[in-house]
C-alpha cells in the first residue's frame, strides 16, 4: 500500500456560479500522503445543504464548486500510514474532511463543533487547494474522516446516513433521547425528518410527525411507520398534544414560529434544530422557562458516532426511501429538491453514469 | 399542637389597581388545616415579579392582592398532621404553596413545574379563596410548601434566599454545573443577578458579569467578587470572549438580543433565561447548531431544592446585599426598583413595621 506520487486529475459536476447549474468540471486531486485515503466514487446523496452552498446562499461559495457530502465509495489505494482500510473496502466521506485536532471540540471526539474543520467543499484543505465534493470520480480523504459502510449494507442505502441519518442520531444520542418509551415529534418530512421517523421508531420511541398539511399523512403512518400525525394548523389537535412531547427534532429549513411547537413539549422537553435559517427565529421566555425547556440544535455528527449510526442502522435494519438517479439528472434532481419534490433522498449513481467532457 | 379551629383576620398591605400603590387591607385567613403551619411574618423580599403582578403586567391580576413570595417567619402554631415543623421554628415561604402531586413533575419533586401549582398569591387556593403574599402579618402554608431556615441564618438575610437565591442555584444544580473550573457569565446585576454572581463564585466558577454600562464595574468586582467584567458594547472584549463561557444566567427581564450572548458561549453552552419577558426573544438557529448551544430557561426551583440551597448558601456563608426598609417604605421601595435603584434587593422588615389601619 504505498502512497500515490504524482496527483491525478478527476471529472465531476461543478456550480461555476449561484445559478444552481452545475456543469462538467475537471480537476487535481492531492497526491495521496501517508494518511489519506483514494476513494474511487459509488454513489452520492444530495442534501438540501447543497444547494443553499451552490446558489451562494449563505454567502460564502466559492467556485468552481463540486458539491457531494453523502459519499460512499470503494478505496482503490491507501496511504503508507493508514492502518484501518485497505482496497476494496466500502466506505464513506461525510460532511467534514479536517479538523484542528487540539481544541476542546477535537479532544472530546465531536470535531464536528471545531472551529477549524474542513468542510468536504467549498473550503480550502491543509495544502491550500479547495475541497472538491462527492459528485465526482474520485476523492482522496484523510483516513480519520472515512467510515467503515458495514457489510451488507448497499451503497446507496448508506449514502444518506453520513449526513441526514447521524444528522438525527447523534442529537438523540447526545442529549439521552436514545431509549425506548419517549414520545417524539419530527417537524416537517424531507430527508432529515424521514430518517428521523426511521431512527426514532427504531429507538423505541412513539413518533408524531408535525407537518402544515394532510399530504403526507398516509405516507407517514403506512410507509414509514410513523404513531401519529398532526397538522399543526388543527388547534384541537395541537392543543391536545399541548405537554406531551419529550423532543422534537425541527428539520424545517424556512422562518417559521417556535411557540406552537415549544407548547408541545413536555417540561424539560427539547426543541433541537436542524435547519440552517438565515432569518431570527423567535419564542417567548415564560414558555421556555415554566417549563425548563430547551431549545437546542446540532450540527451532523461526529466520525465516532457515525461509525455507531451506520451498526445501529445496520442492526435495526433501518434503509433509506431514496430515488437514484444517473449524474444527468443531477440538475433536475436539484429543481425538484427546492420544490420538495422527493421521497425523501436523491442519490446519485455515480459510477454508473457516464461523465463524458 | 392542635389545629386552629377559628379562622382568623390578619393585615397586609394590598393593591387594589394596576397603579402600582400599596395600602392597607385586613382580610381573613383559612383556619389551619391539619397539615397547615400558620407563620408571623417576620420579614419579606421585594422581587421585580411582584411589580408585574401588582401593575398586572401579565394580564392576570386580581385584586385586592398582597404580594410578597420571600418570607421569612416564625412557626406559631401547626396542624395535627405536622410533624417537620414546631412552634418556634424560623421557616420560609416562597413562590408556590400548593401543587397537585400526581402529575410527572410532583412525582420527580420538581412541583415548580405543576401545572396545577397555586402561587403565593394572585392566585386561588384548594378552598376557593385567594391566596395572599407576606407583605403581612401571617400566612397560613401547607407543611410540604415551608422550609426551615438553617440555624445562624439571619430571617432577612435568608428571605432573597428563597426566591432570587433558589431561581439561580436551581439551573446550576440542575444542568450540571454546580461544579469547580467552570467559566460562567452573569447577565444583568439586579436582584437576582447578584445572587447568581454570589453563588457562582461559591461553586467554584471564574464569573464575568455581563453589562451594558461600566457603571457597576467596581461594584461588581471588588464587592461582589466577580472575576471580569464585561461591556455588551466594547466589542473588541466582546470578540475576545467569543466561545469561552459554560453558561449565561440572562436575567434581563425586557426585551434584548441574544446573538452576541450566545456567541460567547463554549460548545454545548447554555443561555439559561430567568426574566419573564412578554416581547418575543430572537436568535440565529446556525449561532445554536453549531455550536450545540442551547437556550434554556428556568423557573425558581423545588422545596428539595430550597433546602438544598439555604444548607449550601450556609456552609459557603453566603449573604445577600440587601437594603432593609418598613413597611410604610413599601410604595417607594417599589418605585425604587422598578428603576433599578437598590442595592440588591429589598427586604421589608414586616414584623418591625406599625401596620395601623
Amino acid at each position: 500500500m504505498g502512497s500515490f506520487e504524482v496527483e491525478r486529475k478527476t471529472r465531476g459536476l461543478a456550480a461555476t456560479n449561484p445559478s444552481g447549474i452545475l456543469s462538467p468540471y475537471t480537476y487535481t486531486l492531492r497526491s495521496t500522503g501517508p494518511e489519506d485515503v483514494f476513494v474511487k466514487v459509488i454513489c452520492c446523496g444530495i442534501c438540501h445543504t447543497d444547494i443553499h452552498q451552490v446558489k451562494n446562499h449563505l454567502g460564502m461559495s466559492n467556485y468552481p464548486m463540486v458539491p457531494g457530502h453523502e459519499v460512499v465509495g470503494e478505496v482503490v489505494e491507501v496511504g503508507s500510514g493508514v492502518t484501518k482500510f485497505t482496497a476494496g473496502d466500502i466506505v464513506g466521506v461525510g460532511c467534514i474532511v479536517g479538523c484542528c485536532g487540539n481544541c476542546q471540540p477535537c479532544k472530546s471526539d465531536i470535531e464536528q463543533y471545531c472551529n477549524k474543520k474542513i468542510w468536504s467543499y467549498n473550503d480550502v484543505y491543509t495544502d491550500g487547494n479547495p475541497t472538491q465534493g462527492g459528485f465526482a470520480d474520485a476523492m482522496v480523504v484523510n483516513q480519520n474522516f472515512v467510515v467503515k459502510i458495514p457489510e451488507g449494507m448497499a451503497a446507496e442505502q448508506a449514502a444518506p446516513l453520513l449526513c441526514a441519518g447521524v444528522t438525527v442520531y447523534s442529537p438523540l444520542n447526545h442529549f439521552g433521547l436514545k431509549k425506548s418509551g419517549l414520545r417524539g415529534g419530527i417537524l416537517g418530512l424531507g430527508g432529515v425528518g424521514h430518517m428521523g421517523v426511521k431512527i426514532a421508531k427504531a429507538m423505541g420511541h412513539h413518533v408524531t410527525v408535525i407537518s402544515s398539511s394532510m399530504k403526507k399523512k398516509e405516507e407517514a403512518l403506512d410507509h414509514l411507520g410513523a404513531d401519529d400525525y398532526l397538522v399543526s394548523s388543527d388547534s384541537t389537535r395541537m392543543q391536545e398534544l399541548v405537554d406531551s412531547l419529550d423532543y422534537i427534532i425541527d428539520t424545517i429549513p424556512v422562518f417559521h414560529p417556535l411557540v406552537p411547537y415549544l407548547s408541545l413539549l413536555k417540561v424539560d422537553g427539547k426543541l433541537i434544530l436542524m435547519g440552517v435559517i438565515n432569518t431570527p427565529l423567535e419564542f417567548l421566555t415564560p414558555l421556555v422557562m415554566l417549563g425548563r425547556k430547551s431549545i437546542t440544535g446540532s450540527f451532523v455528527g461526529s466520525i465516532k458516532e457515525t461509525e455507531e449510526m451506520l451498526e445501529f442502522c445496520k442492526e435495526k435494519d433501518i434503509t433509506s426511501t431514496i430515488e437514484v438517479v444517473k449524474m444527468d439528472y443531477i440538475n433536475t434532481a436539484f429543481e425538484r429538491l427546492e420544490k420538495n419534490d422527493v421521497r425523501y433522498r436523491f442519490v446519485v449513481d455515480v459510477a454508473g453514469s457516464k461523465l463524458d467532457h
